[in-house]
């Protein structure tokens, strides 16, 4: 059996419960979801400043799995909120879901479109298509929808999101769309089915590849930039953190 | 039960059988294999020369196994002979061992080295990482042996190959190896352990994307650049490939 | 005199027509311009999957030509179609349309458009441009022209044309446009005086830039990617290919 | 009279006396330096996984330091941790160190080399340049210092350095040196003198860019991503970061 | 006291004016600003031709400015002409007002957009972006202005640079603004508290970029590229700028 | 008759001499080459400070040129001097001498290595490349010889340059090799010969351009970046070149 750890770095259950579902309805038939909501932290990550708050709640939760024998972890926020310092702490694989769906993307179009929620993810989105070398092929549209509005049926995100993926088809000659929110992870199926396109969510991406790495018997790198924390000592309120 | 087409598009029936056993050692329990090798081209692909002649078999291989009802289809030669191509033509996922194998390697290191056979591959696989946007991050090195040489275990292949993952970690500071080419399937694990980083071989890579993207019910995108061939006579000797 | 093989590797002898006419009005007194049809393959090529198969049929031209004893050949075909397999198989300088066009626009102009035929070239064309170094200059936009429409002077092709010139000079402040389709080879001068602006033909700068090479004594580099193919046995029907 | 606070994100104070001392020896006659530690975290910052738990008590300071009414602020750990953060969350202008010494570098200067202490903050780094658009003219070198050790005059830690700047005008044409750790912030002016070229110290380049910004009266763009982020509840111990 | 050269490289001196003005409201009370108008050369700056004849002059008071005591040089025009050769004949830190602009720039917005006057000079600025590292931020819009308009009023310049401005907010989601002409420089600060965002001015940032190298005791550096011209004769009209 | 400007920016006769005979070798047999020296200036160009002070003398050689009737210039240095201006100030054809030579050699190689004469020179050409968009195929190395030095037989340069080609074959892998300045006109075809690669001199390569764009009918964009300068004053010792 092997145990994926599902991570919402943010600390709102309901959306937890979203993306747990998500994740369990490709997760394969050896493969266990453990879906965790992060203890501490911003209800919702809309951009940089809620990001950094999330990362010490996302980071116990990921050493917490690692030590209780999960085989991979998911960080299920499409900002990939912690990813470079959780592959330094942990052994285990560990995938972000923007890079999962990027990743996904790149096998099946030449272009395509990420549709976030407001524009103050755009621009760190499109970091990420950067750091993932596909700035290029990938453009960054805000729905201007606010993150926990996705858990609303009757908030009218759902109508904003469809709008947006209208305008990628007809401005950016999308060949594919990325849903660019965790919050987003049940639209997938029946929007590739409405535009006839591939309509790709993070979270059911990030969960394959993670089995995929597991399945390959690789582990995060530990040589150059993802080597272990040097042992020291942390102060105050984060001592808890302190590489060992 | 998903069908894998794993086409081997060179000419060379043993190297084949050595790709198929890769991909079946990673295969899910759900997932048949069908290799097939190319009916027709080089007994190896070494440079752009070869790639050219290596594409109408492996085009029809691809076609035919569609047509056979398979999921998805992986194209087991580094150099991602004909993918675009293949993509236009078909509506399954079609996967290269090349991006696969970057993608891969992505989420475990910063930065990694590909380790390829010989100097008329080395430029065609940095094109590659370039159309990958992963030029910044990955280096390629010509081990100076020929394709076929790695079925013989007698010729000191795979010396040189250790060798120059050796020269990748001391002057790269290559944080993952990438094994580039197909016929360096089996020694993966082995290179793994050996050297106690993520060593990476496309094809074991490649045939799990593939599950993963046909898990996801994600087919090739039709718009833009990989739309189906518009309907037209072929003449001569390749008639029989015209797209209707 | 300079004999220059001008390829024309769909299989339409009409847009061959054209492409020789369009050779010699630019040729030089001493350069004798050798035009060939591909005897098989696609009658237009628009899209990856054609170019694929337009690639045993032009490199057995090329290979046929040099063997008589030309000077130089030209890929008629603004996808540069099998290049670089050329140059590798070939010692003779060959020089691709795109490639030429795009030159000799970075001579005239700091920002340009290429205009090319449908939708299914655009990509493949952006490539290039990235390919050539030219991305940050070059923009690319389809006219929605079938290729073969453009040998009919009733199909309105040239209206479709002329129209998306005027979008490129409001829309991307174009300095010079780029005709992307060698069956507008006809064209350059007749646009290039109603628009006041240069509008540059692939090829007439490829046969120029062909005779230039030629002028210069230089030829193709065998180091690195373009080293002559490895001798090896080529299989089944595409035997009679194999590099000796 | 101007206060910019100078923040050492690692909780080690005389690192923070080795800064503040750099930082007014370079202000202005009406700058008044405010140098705080982190009250949490880790004792050095040596790549991602400290950077993490860097952020909370960096954020915390800088806030209190706002509040305060200071006019700018330093973040004075060579890996810019938490920039954009601060940013987001601050109206006064936010500096890092890395940052300035680029910016800085680039006035003097057509190729640097930044030399760091450990091998876990290269890669760090080199993403960094790649941010601020230097990394065609940056390299970034690491001479195995422990970032505690440059501490310690018996450490050798400065016959290192040396020793890799000597390396970097070789190997690398260096025409100026960046010191890649907020830790060697006092010895810029002697190994300016001593290698007869521009050696550049963040921490004072960071102070003077932050006495600029309050001089021009420039302060943090509130548009698109360092929007100030949504108010909204924090859960846990990290509740009282909550935006409001 | 601190004495900065301020070179206008136009010959226009009602425009030395308003850069003099500009230069001096935001100089520190220890710097007395030195504003020289060139002597010979066109009476504005607007595209490639008139740059180069900005040269002589403006590198001639370069030198007399150095050899007369001064510490620091402001090249005042916003294609930072002649600033690669007036470093290289320098020891004294020579700074352009783009180069400041855009430095000053990246330390308060992600996204900016720069809006010049012509269109003659909207390619160069796009070229010194990139020289800059910034265009993958930086956006560049002509207003449509001829330069000296900016000196009349009642021109209706500076309501077409408002324009200008709304539109690249509405277009570009534009973070911040850059004046991309120094004769723009008396307009930022009521265009800040306008648009109630960062307008930045060149001019402005170059003299407090000076006067943070002088600070930092920091000089041009001599090796590599900026490596003093080798002594050697210059002919005819131009032998008195003959490096010596 | 066409008659090709051949514009030495440098005020030694003797190179051009050099320049001129190597331009006639290759000048086709309409062709005349009007080889000229510019009348004021540096006796040789090495760094950006001494092309400063070859633009006048050289943009007032290609307008009495253009105004006396030749179809094209060439810029016969390989910094290529000048050439933004003389393109916006002329209607004919420019072409710069490294701009050709990286063109001609884009058709024979996919990595090249260009060898210049000095340290200052090669940052400046390492610019060039990028803005030509070869910088990923090309790499520059200097072979630490004066200019002049290639003017007499004993000075040792042509060893010189033959070991920093030796070198660049070993160490680059250099496909081909582009003699990176005027002065190595002559030594292309025997350097040729000995090594058995591409050896490209841009004198000879960008006469041919100015050739091909002459046959072609093609003339620079006046859409632009490259319109022509505005009427206006020039004052001073540089009134005769205002633009009318």
């Amino acid at each position: 059996m092997t145990r994926i750890l599902v991570v919402n770095p943010n600390t709102t259950a309901s959306m937890t419960a979203t993306i747990a579902a998500a994740a369990r309805e490709v997760a394969g038939p050896a493969t266990e979801i453990v879906p965790v909501t992060s203890p501490m932290g911003p209800i919702s990550i809309e951009g940089y400043y809620d990001e950094a708050f999330a990362l010490p709640g996302l980071l116990a939760e990921i050493r917490a799995g690692e030590s209780a024998g999960v085989s991979a972890a998911v960080i299920a926020c499409f900002d990939d909120t912690g990813l470079d310092a959780a592959r330094a702490m942990a052994r285990i694989p560990v995938v972000g879901i923007c890079e999962a769906a990027l990743a996904t993307a790149g096998f099946l179009a030449k272009r395509f479109t990420i549709v976030t929620t407001t524009e103050r993810s755009r621009v760190p989105i499109e970091e990420l298509t950067q750091r993932y070398g596909m700035s290029g092929r990938a453009r960054v549209r805000a729905a201007n929808i606010p993150v926990l509005s996705l858990e609303d049926p009757n908030s009218g995100a759902r109508d904003k999101l469809r709008s947006e993926i209208t305008r990628a088809i007809a401005e950016d000659n999308a060949e594919a769309i990325v849903l660019g929110c965790a919050g987003m992870a049940d639209l997938a199926r029946t929007l590739s089915r409405e535009f006839g396109m591939p309509v790709i969510d993070g979270v059911s991406a990030a969960v394959k590849q993670a089995e995929l790495l597991v399945a390959l018997g690789l582990t995060t790198s530990k040589r150059g930039a993802y080597a272990s924390p040097v042992t020291k000592p942390y102060l105050g309120a984060l001592a808890e953190f302190a590489p060992a």
